[in-house]
């Protein structure tokens, strides 16, 4: 027996993971390093003015993809390629999930009238004219074989919105009004957006007429309410299980794995039922986060809270890493052969388009408002419309998920312009969330924060003191407790000139009426739940947040 | 225009899910749907003494596979399809890193030399004991065509335990000692079986000497250390980061995230470096208990705590779900082409030898425990050796992971009598952990809690008093107040007496005196941390844990 037979036998017994392919295993411990390295990073540059997570990302996936280039000498800068199903299956719902839970439900339902109208006409608005401008213009610069359905799907391409960014810098506390609206119009918009895409890809173009038109936005509002009416049954669902069963009398392990399990069914099912999983989603964690995340125990509740964020944060910053890191895939680049010059015209064609369809819109709506609404006092301010204009010019994920989808899965199509196309929707992207994204936190502390005035930069059409009252309480809607039966009493003396006067404020108080009297007893709910383990929760929930 | 092609357009539109494959989503939901079904049915038979939830998982499983296969009128009981990369990839980690992130560190240490008896030579000599049964017992059966690697294999196969079952009925606080010896036994179980494993995949039959032995053990303790060293590495990394850093001043998901993502990082790397991932991440769980659970923020902590917990629930509830959905996969049973009466030779021999493997190392060993420390009183009783017995016989996900790899994998085999292998191993695991599984509750109640004697039924080997008060502040170890001076006094004054009489203690008090000196000023832990936000929580937490 040779020593060298000796030693082949040890390193194979060595190479103990021939039950895993070694290739993912390189794949998945470079890519999780990057992602450590991404939260070190983004930790350490807090205090900087002009970096934030999503650009730590971009910036450090498009080293990683250099490196790999560098290193395979040209021929790839891939480890893992770019896939809609990951994204779409697993990277978007907790997003979107904990955006629901998490948001302030009052500064939302408050703005709902403004965020329907800025995500579903503002994103219609700005997928017309981004097709329209396409059509026209990039003719002129040398793309000719595109038809009619790839410019109404750049147009739908470019209108998905990505305000992660926007939202990093944003204060929910500092600026309730726009924060709100942003990310309210954030989450419309990516259904809207999804939905057009969808209708642009199964539509005949040559068929279009007034009748289709209507049955479309008729299809569209089906899409809307049967997908909230989804996720908000699957929210009650759960609050119902949790609240009959009392599942905190055995363990919390179970309540988070129940409540995690459920939100991501709801998604699951909407997409089944061919509805917009995201809107499904969305509502699934505000009902949760009003009924069900009062059911469970204290513990459950940190965790939830905590739990759901760091699954959207890590989604976040896997998503911009992985777009950095799919940017330099050198087959897409050598694939459009066009020249430096087409890529640049076709790409700041497309920006200046995004810039111009985002502002036909924003101005517009918002004077609107500003007028019907002249009596709540809650007119928009001029830096507030500018910020509104701002914070939606960045595009993310959702657009290059959908540029794939349109330009790379076809077959019968020029090959040529596609890959331009792609690789041009990518620029923008990059573009936009590295430029756009580090001149967002400096301009927004120019415009805003130096010429605030306290709570009047911010739009409110009740007192602020009152709504400063009900935002602390807002968490979980208080019980009928005595501190707030004056306001009530004085709300059922003048109920006729309250809803002429604030009307917000009195359908807000007439859903309490009806919360407290039907749905809490059977959902439970703040003050409805059958025991509640350790100390109120509401107060230290508060200070905890800040 | 007529109605016609306007349904088409809307039916197309409504199909808003042409970015995801629609097989997929079906999937997805059924499964999610199973796993939701299984955690609220797990729950309502929690005071059942016969069910728990790996048992209703594998039934739920076993009867969504049956309606699969009914539908497709059997042709198929599939709907995801068993991989082991799914397995070892992304189930096994979390569940491994939460046993070793809630093991009560003190009682594992303090029994470490039992453990790794059980775990290393136990596993070897079950492994040589089967292996030799099959290889004289399956030719008489009438299988003939497997080789002496293929019965090597079903040694290694067949002797990786799956004590998940057995851990969900014993209890941490009534049974320490049985249940710390069990789950660690557990741990290193794996660890060596799939090490032995990929030795008989990797080895050459025709060529063993007593060299080679040598050396295959040489490399068994490489593995071990290396691997334990990676683990503790990565978790000082984490606890070290953490603790200068000082994440919590910003954001409790940032925390979150790199405790998980760094150990899951631990994992990917020990494969990467051909070492045992499974060892790696649980060390890297004790250490990050130990050290890095206590720099971060009260929230961070309870956080991490529970969804650590139900990241294992989950995926330990999907594997169930998942071999018991693949169980009545109708080509596997078609390909083997054996009669039911082979079936069952099959199975019962390696059921059988299961059993006698077993107990061939468990009452030797605990007899030569118990011999060789008789001075420290820590017998093992004949019923706790009994239990011990009884808690390895179950076979689950690793044993099915195991066995697709050798037999399903290898093209030049003989696939009838491979496929035999598959299905009877899963007939093993099924009745294992079915029967067995079901019994283990009333058999622990019946042989451990009718004859129990307080704190006379576990071995201790220091006073009881003493041991529960170490026990209530082992989450943290306090650090150096009043109350242990005069333990510590009296332990200086008479050292070397006590090394004699209580040597795990001694060991223990002269780690804690390093820990307190170098470890935690440097990564922290109970008492080096640099602020602690809110009030003293190892009470809070023990209470909160009951």
């Amino acid at each position: 027996m040779s020593t060298i037979e000796t030693m082949s036998h040890l390193s194979a017994l060595q190479s103990s993971t021939d039950l895993l392919s070694t290739s993912t295993i390189i794949a998945l411990t470079i890519f999780f390093s990057l992602l450590c390295a991404c939260i070190i990073v983004g930790h350490l540059l807090e205090e900087n003015r002009w970096a934030n997570e999503s650009i730590t990302a971009l910036l450090l996936g498009l080293g990683a993809g250099a490196v790999v280039l560098f290193v395979s000498k040209g021929n790839s800068s891939r480890i893992l390629v770019f896939s809609e199903d990951l994204f779409f299956l697993y990277l978007l719902p907790p997003i979107i999930f904990n955006a629901g839970f998490q948001v302030k439900k009052k500064q939302f339902f408050k703005n709902f009238t403004i965020i329907l109208m800025f995500g579903i006409f503002g994103t219609v608005i700005s997928f017309c004219l981004i097709s329209l401008g396409a059509f026209f213009l990039f003719k002129r610069i040398g793309v000719t074989s595109l038809n009619t359905q790839d410019y109404l799907a750049v147009g739908a391409i470019l209108s998905a919105t990505d305000t992660v960014c926007t939202l990093q810098v944003l204060n929910q506390d500092d600026t309730p009004f726009l924060y709100s609206v942003i990310f309210g119009e954030g989450v419309v918009n990516d259904a809207t957006s999804i939905v057009l895409f969808n209708a642009v890809q199964s539509i005949d173009i040559n068929n279009i007429n007034a009748l289709i038109s209507l049955k479309l936005l008729g299809t569209f509002l089906y899409l809307f309410f049967s997908s909230t009416f989804l996720g908000i049954a699957a929210g009650l669902l759960s609050a119902f299980i949790i609240k009959t069963l009392y599942f905190g009398r055995h363990s919390t392990d179970r309540e988070v794995a129940l409540m995690m399990i459920m939100a991501y069914l709801s998604y699951m099912l909407a997409e089944l039922l061919n509805l917009s999983g995201i809107l499904t989603v969305f509502f699934c964690g505000i009902v949760m986060s009003h009924y069900t995340w009062h059911n469970v125990t204290e513990s459950s509740r940190t965790t939830t809270k905590y739990a759901f964020a760091t699954m959207s944060f890590i989604a976040e910053t896997f998503i911009f890493l992985y777009v950095g890191m799919d940017a330099l895939d050198i087959d897409k680049w050598k694939a459009s052969r066009a020249s430096a010059g087409t890529f640049v015209a076709v790409s700041s064609t497309l920006f200046a388009l995004v810039l111009v369809g985002r502002a036909a819109f924003v101005y517009p709506l918002a004077n609107f408002i500003t007028c019907i609404k002249k009596r709540d006092s809650s007119n928009i301010e001029f830096r507030q419309q500018f910020i509104m204009w701002w914070a939606g010019l960045m595009r993310g994920a959702v657009t290059i998920a959908l540029s794939y989808n349109q330009f790379s899965n076809s077959e019968n199509k020029d090959t040529e312009d596609s890959a331009l196309m792609i690789t041009s929707t990518m620029i923008v992207v990059l573009f936009s969330t590295v430029v756009f994204g580090s001149i967002t936190k400096p301009l927004i502390e120019a415009v805003l924060l130096r010429h605030t005035k306290p709570n009047v930069s911010d739009a409110t059409d009740i007192p602020s003191l009152e709504d400063l009252r009900i935002m602390f309480i807002e968490n979980g809607e208080p019980s009928d407790t005595g501190e707030n039966q004056p306001a009530a009493a004085a709300c059922r003396r003048s109920g006729l000139r309250l809803l002429l006067t604030h009307p917000t404020w009195t359908v807000h108080h007439l859903w309490r009426k009806f919360d407290d009297r039907f749905m809490r007893p059977v959902f439970g709910g703040r003050g409805f739940v059958p025991f509640v383990p350790g100390s109120p929760t509401g107060a230290a929930d508060e200070t905890s947040r800040t």
